[in-house]
């Protein structure tokens, strides 16, 4: 077993220096040859060149109005009470005969030579003239030139259309082909080739189909990658999985090489024993960097093959696959197409907690942001390079520089949007305990298409109620019993909120029990179960309403958390105790039935609990949450929730002080 | 001739109340019905259901290193000078034979069922065991579950991945991807059919083949509405052009109707005696709204054909047809994909000109939009319909609502942004006179590929100067002679900014003479040719510099405004003039040879003006102006400028002052 446990640690502005030289020195750190396509293939192509027009447009004296062509100084001396009388012509007379012609036309139509103004429609009357022919009668002068678009009012012929490296919008389109193009000149699209290897790696589809084995993976950082590449204006080519073998490795690499503009490995590029990648750059090209100061995101490599092909080693966990798009393929790609890098909406924002950043690298901390009061929020999400839904649900990216010693909580920060702001305005910012009923409610907040949407945080409920207190959270759920009054939440915001004046409204009643294998096989029946010393116990964070309970119990019946095996092992979702259970590392936990059935566990009942919403009486009264608080009247929603096992519905919305 | 002449005149709120009104009771004010498609399609497409995980991610305890596997408790006591032993055992092992086992992983690798942590390769150094077995040695302890991903740690089956109504992004495809699924439903792509009517109307093919006729004029509409349909997630199909015949029309939409959700009949919707498309709404179905408060846009028809497929009538001015698009048809394709109406970027900004607005109409004025100094300035662009290069030339729009009286100078406006913010902050506003020599600036800017922006308003070189007086541009273009001094700019500069330290530029030097027909049948000569009372002249606005010298040859020649035949005739650009005397409407007009050359005119020289740009010192010091003012020691661009007739590039970046 061959293990290379050398990765170098580039900053990343050097390693982008390497690459750019050694893109500059193969002629590749430039634009693409250019291609000529039709204007109707041409939507979002970048122009290669200038467009200068070929005609001017309108290209004759053109009728702005529906009405009639006159000469204007016929027109002098009509009044309401003294109306002039003009004749109608037909169209193409060279000097019409009558002493005052009127030719009709429409909007668009060329003026006649002899005219020089269009008196419009509404402002004339039918009569006969003189001698009985067909006129009309003004009873105003019109001005020279008046409603008539002259030659060249939108586009002179020489004049410039659309400069160079301009990303083609549905109105340049018109704008070229009413200066006379029938073409435009753009970039050629670049194309990427993405290869993801790994003998571990399966499709979804085959996951789909037969199901999956402990060590095999789905593959879709080539599906994240193809459709970055197609966003950011390339052509993806997407390779087959290829083994983690070296020779296959080559094969498909050099293959690959021959078409593309680019090509990503994914991923064998950390130092591990199947770690092939960056040998393969050595082999067919020059390895130009190996590791780079980010985090996520650290092992990537970058490489110039023969044939002056850059080459990228994208590192495989699915976060850092995707940062590694964001921070090396994007801004190559707009290089290629003329455009300066992609540059994302920012805002300010306080951050909600402390993070602590590694001294070498430049951390990307994805977070969620929420508008809460007058302050805009951050809170950061899971910083696990594993945890692709960490990208799906952040709001952007705070990028902490490496050698700084991390963020305070409460400081300012610069977040890079991913979301338009509209929306971080339309997000509600919900931080607590968790509960299955969420999901519902996010969905069918979505489902009403008003583009409401809920952005929840799972840190426990005590850990909402202070997120409230700081103001960093529309509402918190929460399902603290306090051991005193045998009631749900009250005392703990009097001790937490004492200053907020808060609704307190019931979600739903759920049951509390035992989470444990299909046919229990140890038997766990009671509260008193937890401290058996065959029992292998999954606890909830410290917070967690559910923990407050059990360790309520525990302290009721006189077990010292010693007693307990596994009563360190903490988990922050009832999912997430359920997983442990199911996954053998446990077999018991304290958590709602809900979740023991989703994982096709079984369930001992032990207590119903209420879970309930603390809302600050200015977010409850705000138009902002008007429609999550319609939902908990809305008869489908409550259906929903009641097919979910274990969940009592019948109090639902009530505002309980 | 049938003329139909009336149009309601229906504020925009109540033509979308009536338009939903009938979508509603048609069933159509919904998404449309759903379809499955594979993920590496899905890009881009809306979510018509929740996707819940169908597997947790990872599905099983998960090294999150390369390392190895060991208990964690076996490690307990390891020190850097009492090192642990740890002996090498292959995977599948249910329970290992050595006291402390260790098992290489790399990332990824499931974690054996026997152990509880890894250890970082890193953090490792090989030996051999007691017995000479292949083992590492171990110098510190590690916690339970050290560089595990445990199962479920990005995904827990049955969580919510993606709600409904979300538009998919790349990082989606792989959440997608990663809880189990091979494809995604989301809701069928609008399909919009587009048909351009008009007898006057040609491709732009076939003009670029065979030239143009007056009155023709270039299909373009069309190619606009498909890119927007496009853009906002449709699926065009775009018509052949239909001749201004009811019965063709009838067909066409007929014929539409069955494969569509959507008809957009172009044009035909105002009120000329070709203007069918009322009628053929009326007969193919229902017509609700003839004429809205809009400008542009005024004559949009909305309508419910048979079928339940709404149908609209598009004005025929490509500003009102793309203005038309993005008020009526981006709305509904946004809902018929269960999403919000587009929301533009907005930023404040001071309008430099007072508008004035039809009191009844709510009015969308184009604007330009620059950050000067510490002021957003937005400058109002062409407000005719009928000048699709104000749509893109427009950084954005400023709606102002029916019944107000406009908009002053100076007040502060919201702009609906077309740009991102970040280009505007990277846009050079130039105010002032007009010359070719701003086109290939403009161009060479743009080819250097750092995304910055020249936008230039042509209002004059006294207009320029007053522009830099009231800080709304960066610099301005002057070619202003004072007859006193017989020097350019200079004394003007005194008397417009007296308190503003500037510096004076020179760009080019250029011949002013007359723009006349081929072969100059008029005998144009001289200034005092201007009086000769058979020749038609045609002039430049107030305020241009070429009009201060045409007015200062004509009081030295003692020649009266009234002399001149046409001095009432103003155009805003020497191209604008030079097209005047191409039609015909203008025997002589005072200009620049470029311009004449351009249009295929003859050229009479009269004398050599300065054309020089006007820059306050606190904006040529500035790193935004230093691209442009480099690029006048530009060799290329030079050499570019000279190929222009007439054109004096020795004196180039000279400072003048």
């Amino acid at each position: 077993m061959t293990r290379n446990i050398y990765l170098e640690d580039i900053p990343l502005e050097e390693a982008w220096d390497a690459f750019r030289a050694a893109l500059t020195a193969a002629g590749r750190w430039q634009p693409l040859p250019a291609e000529e396509v039709a204007l109707a293939e041409a939507l979002g192509r970048v122009t290669a060149a200038p467009a200068w027009a070929k005609i001017s447009s309108p290209h004759y004296h053109a009728s702005a109005m529906d009405g009639y062509a006159i000469r204007a100084r016929d027109s002098a001396g009509a009044a309401e009470t003294t109306p002039l009388t003009f004749t109608l012509v037909p169209p193409g007379l060279a000097e019409p005969e009558p002493e005052r012609p009127a030719q009709p036309v429409n909007t668009g139509h060329p003026l006649p030579a002899w005219a020089s103004g269009v008196v419009m429609i509404e402002h004339t009357q039918p009569v006969a003239d003189s001698e009985g022919r067909e006129a009309i009668l003004i009873r105003a002068p019109i001005p020279p030139w008046q409603h008539v678009r002259p030659l060249g009012e939108d586009m002179v012929a020489t004049e410039l259309t659309l400069p160079a490296n301009h990303r083609l919008r549905p109105v340049d389109l018109g704008a070229l082909a009413g200066s006379g193009h029938a073409a435009v000149t753009v970039y050629r699209r670049p194309r990427v080739a993405i290869i993801p290897t790994g003998s571990e790696l399966i499709t979804a589809e085959a996951a789909r189909a037969a199901g999956m084995r402990p060590g095999q993976i789905i593959e879709y950082n080539s599906l994240v990658l193809a459709a970055q590449v197609e966003t950011w204006g390339g052509r993806p080519t997407h390779w087959p999985i290829v083994p983690d073998e070296y020779e296959a490795i080559v094969t498909a690499v050099r293959a690959a090489l021959q078409e593309h503009d680019l090509v990503l490995v994914n991923a064998g590029s950390s130092a591990g024993s199947e770690d092939y990648t960056a040998r393969v750059v050595q082999t067919v090209g020059q390895l130009l960097v190996h590791g780079v100061a980010v985090r996520p995101g650290h092992p990537v490599i970058l490489g110039m093959a023969e044939g002056d092909v850059p080459i990228i080693g994208v590192p495989g966990y699915p976060v850092s696959a995707a940062l590694t798009g964001e921070i090396f393929v994007e801004p190559l790609l707009a290089r290629w197409q003329g455009q300066l890098p992609h540059q994302p909406p920012t805002l300010t924002a306080t951050m909600t907690r402390k993070i602590f950043s590694s001294t070498g690298d430049d951390d990307f901390v994805r977070v969620a942001v929420g508008e809460v009061g007058d302050k805009v929020m951050a809170t950061p999400i899971s910083r696990g390079a594993g945890v692709i839904t960490s990208l799906v649900r952040a709001d952007g990216l705070v990028r902490i520089p490496r050698f700084s010693e991390g963020v305070d909580a409460g400081s300012q920060v610069t977040v890079h949007l991913y979301r338009q702001p509209a929306e971080i305005a339309r997000t509600i910012l919900m931080i607590g305990s968790h509960d299955l009923t969420l999901d519902l409610l996010a969905q069918f907040l979505a489902e009403r298409g008003e583009g409401l949407r809920l952005a929840s945080a799972n840190v426990g409920s005590l850990g909402g109620l202070i997120a409230l207190r700081r103001g960093e959270a529309h509402l918190a759920g929460s399902h603290l019993l306090d051991p005193e009054t045998g009631e749900y939440n009250r005392s703990y915001i009097a001790r937490y909120l004492p200053d907020t004046p808060v609704q307190l409204v019931h979600l739903v009643g759920r049951e509390q029990g035992w989470i444990v294998r299909r046919g229990n096989p140890k038997k766990v029946q009671n509260w008193t179960d937890a401290a058996r010393p065959e029992v292998q116990i999954v606890n909830r964070q410290r917070g967690a309403g559910t923990r407050v309970l059990f360790d309520y119990r525990l302290s009721r019946l006189g077990i010292e958390p010693e007693q307990v095996r596994g009563y360190g092992r903490e988990e922050y979702t009832h999912l997430a105790v359920a997983a442990a259970v199911a996954s053998g590392v446990a077999d018991a936990g304290l958590g709602i039935c809900a979740a023991a059935r989703a994982l096709e566990l079984d369930f001992v009942p032990l207590e119903q609990e209420a879970y309930q919403l603390v809302i600050p009486q200015v977010h409850y009264e705000s138009a902002r949450l008007r429609p999550l608080l319609d939902l908990l009247q809305d008869a489908a929603f409550r259906a929903a929730v009641a097919t979910l096992p274990g969940y009592d519905v019948s109090q639902m919305g009530e505002c309980v002080n």
